[in-house]
This record gives C-alpha cells, structure tokens and sequence, in this order.
C-alpha cells in the first residue's frame, strides 16, 4: 500500500497519531504523554519521533508508503511557513520551525495547522461535511474552538487565527476570558463553566458531565435542566454565526458533544427561534463523525492543500 | 468611450443610477424616489428604465457604449438566477426575475445582487479596501448590513444571505428586531434607536444625529457621551466578527459613520481591550472610502464577477 499520510494531533494532554490510507481509514493508531514531556519541547519532539518510528515498526508500513506528515497543534500557527507561533496550554513553544523540523528528520512533505482546522478539514472530507461547500465546525471541551469552510477552502483569516467561535462575546458585559475579552461564549459552555454549573446544581463538586448525562438518561429534572441551559447558551452563541455566515451546515464535536442528544433539539429551537428566516430555515446542525480521528484525517486534507515550501 | 457600466442602487427611497468608466470615475448620475412607485413594482421598473435612457440621452452615452447593467436591492437576492426574493422594505417585490426584465428591455448583461454586497465590492475594488484578499465591510444607517471580502472573493452563503452583522445578537436578551430576532446589534445602534437615544439624553423629540454631531463639535459633554456610548456597543459587536473572521480590515460606511471622528477611536479602543491579541493587533478600522456611490461602483465589479445567465 502507497500514498498513506501520517497525521499527528498534538493536543494539551495527549499526542494522537494515525496513519490514514487513500480511502480514508485509520490503519493504526498510537498516542503519548504530552505532559511528560512538558518542561522542554526539544523532548516532546523527541518522543513523537520515537513514536513515529514504532508506529511504523509495529504496523510493518515502511516510511517509503508514507506520502507526507500533517500535524495539529492547539494554538497559532502559520501553516505557510511551517511556523508554530505559540501554543497557550504547552509551555516554551513559540516560533518554532516544526515543519523543518520534521521534514529533515522523515525526508517528507510536512504541513502544519491549528488542531480545530484540522479537525475541521478532516469532517469536512470524510466525516459529517462531504460534500459541502461552506460549513461551519465547532469543538466543545476544554475550550471551544471552531473552522470555517467557505467558498470551499478552509478559511484561516489574515493572521491564520479565524475561526474562534469560543469567543465571540455573547453578552456586553460578563465575566473575563483567558482570551483577555469577556462575556465570551466559551465562558458559557467551556468545561470548567460546565463542572462550576454542575457543582452549583446538585451541591457536588465530584459530579462529572458524563454523570450528569447518565442522570439525564434517568429522567432527572435538574440534569435535563442543566442540558437545557446549556444548549441555550450555545443556541443563542450560534445565532450570531448563522446569521453572519449563512452556512447550510453547522458540525458540533468535541468531548461535551457525546451529550447531543441532551443539546441538540435546544440548539435547534433557539436557532430556529432567533436567527433570520433564510439562514435559519436552511441550517442543519449535526454530530461530528470522526470522533478522536478527525485532526488525524485532517491531516490528509491539509497535506493536500500543499501549503509550505517542502523538503 | 466604450466599456462603461451602469450600475443603479434600488434603496428603500431613493434609486440611484450612475455609468462608471473602466477607471472607476463615475460620469454621471441620477437618481429618483422609490416612494412615488411604491405601489406597484412595473411602475418601478418602467421609471427606472426611464430614467436610464434618460441619463444616456442627456450625458450623450449611448447604449452600444455600455457593456453590462449591476443592480443592488435592499433584500435577498439570488444573483445566480437574477432573481430578486424578496424586498423587506418595499412592498409587493417576491421572486422577480429582475435580470432577465432589464435585459430584455435593454439587451445587455445585468447583475443583481443584495445593496449592502454591492457597496462591499465597490469598496474593495475602487474604495478603501483595494488590494485586501480579505475584509468586512459594514454600514451603519437605517439597518446595519454588511458584506464579506473571503479568501479574495465576496462571499455569499448558503442562500445568499451572509453578512448580517446587523442581526448578530450582542446580548442573550433584549428588544425583539424586525428580523425575528432579538438583542440584535441592529436594535443598539440603528438610526431609530439612535434617534431615541438622543431624545432620551437630551430631553427633545427634534434633534437629529447631525444636531448631535455639531453639539460634540463643541464639546457639548452629553454629545459626547452619546457618541462614546453608541461607539462602546458597536465595538463589543465588531469584537465578535474579529474574533471569528480575524479580517485585516473592517471597512464602516453609511450615513452613521459620517460622524466617524467621534465614533472610531472607541471603536478601536473597545477591540483593542476586548478582541484576542493576535486578531486586535492586525485589524484596522477605516472609513468608507466612496460614499452614495459605493454600490454603483459595485455593479462594475458584480459584472466582472459574471454571474448568471446573460442574454
């Protein structure tokens, strides 16, 4: 088998790595620490190297079928230098050349990208938005990060950072953001507002999102409440998008997500309810398809773009 | 003189016409009130065609001279089709085949397109936004429309309805808009809710914002105020579309922005202290370059496009 890309999604707790073939399926997985490795990227490079190497070692595929490496990293990059120009949850990484860095040690295409674009370019080719045009892609956990497709190609903005759907303000005044705004989106519907929500409603602070979902499942008022709640706020953060945007699509994934049964049919009420008629009537809200894999197709799509000067 | 395009700006009361020369000087204009055709669209369209063989006669332009006609309407255009949807603001104008009806009548390519996308294109191409791959550009006047500039072409959504930045919601409550809507940016800095706002402040019915304008070019402290004010939610509106888009560029024109010395510095403040870094820093906010004459300009640049059918 030839023509497999590499995809590596470095994320704030995990590395993911994927080898997807032509057809789009995931061959063979593996995944690290990144928090082991935090004290000095040199040895975070290092250990995804190392895991690169055993990856191919153990699924006997030999670096001469791998046609190029994509990687996701969760902060700003500049795709057409190559360039990781910060990364806010992985201290020490800025203005790092890790295309280079890569391309000398595998002798392959690399591209690099912000890991919501990459999420975004894999359900858009393979997931939950073939076929589209323009869609919107937004990831809700610890954060809330999104992607933009329009005119059918990925839209980075002027300085590569578009697409920072957790931090349109909702409101004109509210709390502060890591960002440095506040009243963002994000602070409504971020995991820690969640679990703070959660905390407040049923008086315990053990109680995790996936517990509230089980309570949900059982009929309990104030779990379905606190979905509901929940779906409101991103109900009334999406309006702003839909009637910006005008997208036929809206793909929602991310960990918070798994709970869209519990979310979904608000989101779609609010949308209904307060966005313009031909934007609202138009607009399909969906679940993300590829799960964990999707920055791992998405490296296949970001390779070809061909962005960068390559090795 | 060949190669010239007229471009005719339909608005809620008044029609602007003017022929741009491939320079993008504007030769001539006319203009006449939508109201006195208000009750019927083919009384419109015959003054319209009125006044077009009457602005050639008189500025001695003739038809053989003129390669293409550009429409704006205020409403939802499909400018694939030519068809005009729908007009909120002018009565009885649904699904109106309005490129095939001026092409017939004058047997020249016509564009139509939504008003606020024309002036958009006018100013990316001949105004204040020449050379950018990427902007936004927004006015401020009776509504608040709005026009993308992405990935160096105008983009429309789904249904052609993207760029309603007057209807993203700045609070999760509030007035309820004529878009269905409610807490709309619209429904903080519209001119009638402006015009309430200076009847609130300064206790009288009679001021207009130009009144306004010139008591703040006294220093009057509640004019002032008033334009800080109006500035402060247009800011936290824009914060949204930074964030989003991270455009290089927000282009602001309509009647409202005339009085842009009051209004731009806490515009710019407001992004500056709310906006993400890396978006804030690379964003300018300029005034509208072309004036009245921003869509006209625009018709050439629709017709470049080359939508549609032609006859």
């Amino acid at each position: 088998m030839k023509n497999l890309v590499l995809g590596i999604d470095v994320g704030g707790t995990k590395v993911k790595l994927g080898i997807v073939d032509a057809k789009g399926c995931v061959l063979v997985r593996s995944s690290l620490s990144t928090k082991l490795y935090n004290r000095n990227k040199n040895d975070l490079i290092q250990a995804i190297f190392a895991h690169v190497r055993a990856l191919l070692k153990d699924s006997q595929i030999t670096l001469s079928q791998i046609s190029g490496i994509g990687i996701g990293l969760p902060g700003a990059i500049d795709p057409f230098k190559g360039l990781v120009i910060s990364l806010p949850n992985i201290p020490k990484w800025e203005n790092v050349p890790l295309q280079r860095i890569f391309e000398k040690e595998f002798g392959k295409p690399v591209c690099i990208d912000n890991d919501a674009k990459m999420i975004t370019l894999g359900e858009w080719k393979f997931g939950a938005g073939k076929g589209q045009d323009n869609l919107v892609c937004m990831t809700l956990g610890t954060g809330v990060g999104g992607g933009l497709i329009l005119n059918g190609k990925l839209y980075r903005g002027a300085g590569f950072v578009a697409g920072e759907i957790g931090h349109m303000p909702i409101n004109e005044k509210g709390h502060s953001c890591n960002c440095g705004g506040y009243g963002c989106f994000e602070g409504h519907v971020g995991n820690a507002q969640l679990l703070k929500k959660i905390a407040r409603i049923f008086g315990d602070k053990n109680l995790s999102i996936p517990d509230v979902h089980a309570l949900a499942l059982k009929a309990d008022k104030r779990a379905l409440r606190f979905f509901e709640e929940v779906a409101i706020h991103i109900g009334n953060g999406l309006v702003a998008v839909v009637n910006l945007l005008n997208p036929p699509l809206i793909i929602i994934g991310g960990g918070v997500s798994s709970n869209y049964r519990f979310l979904f049919p608000t989101i779609h009420r609010v949308i209904q309810e307060r966005a313009m008629k031909v934007q609202a009537k138009m607009v399909k809200i969906v679940h993300a398809k590829l799960g964990h894999d999707a920055g791992i197709f998405g490296a296949r799509v970001l390779l070809a773009e061909g962005l960068g000067k390559h090795a």
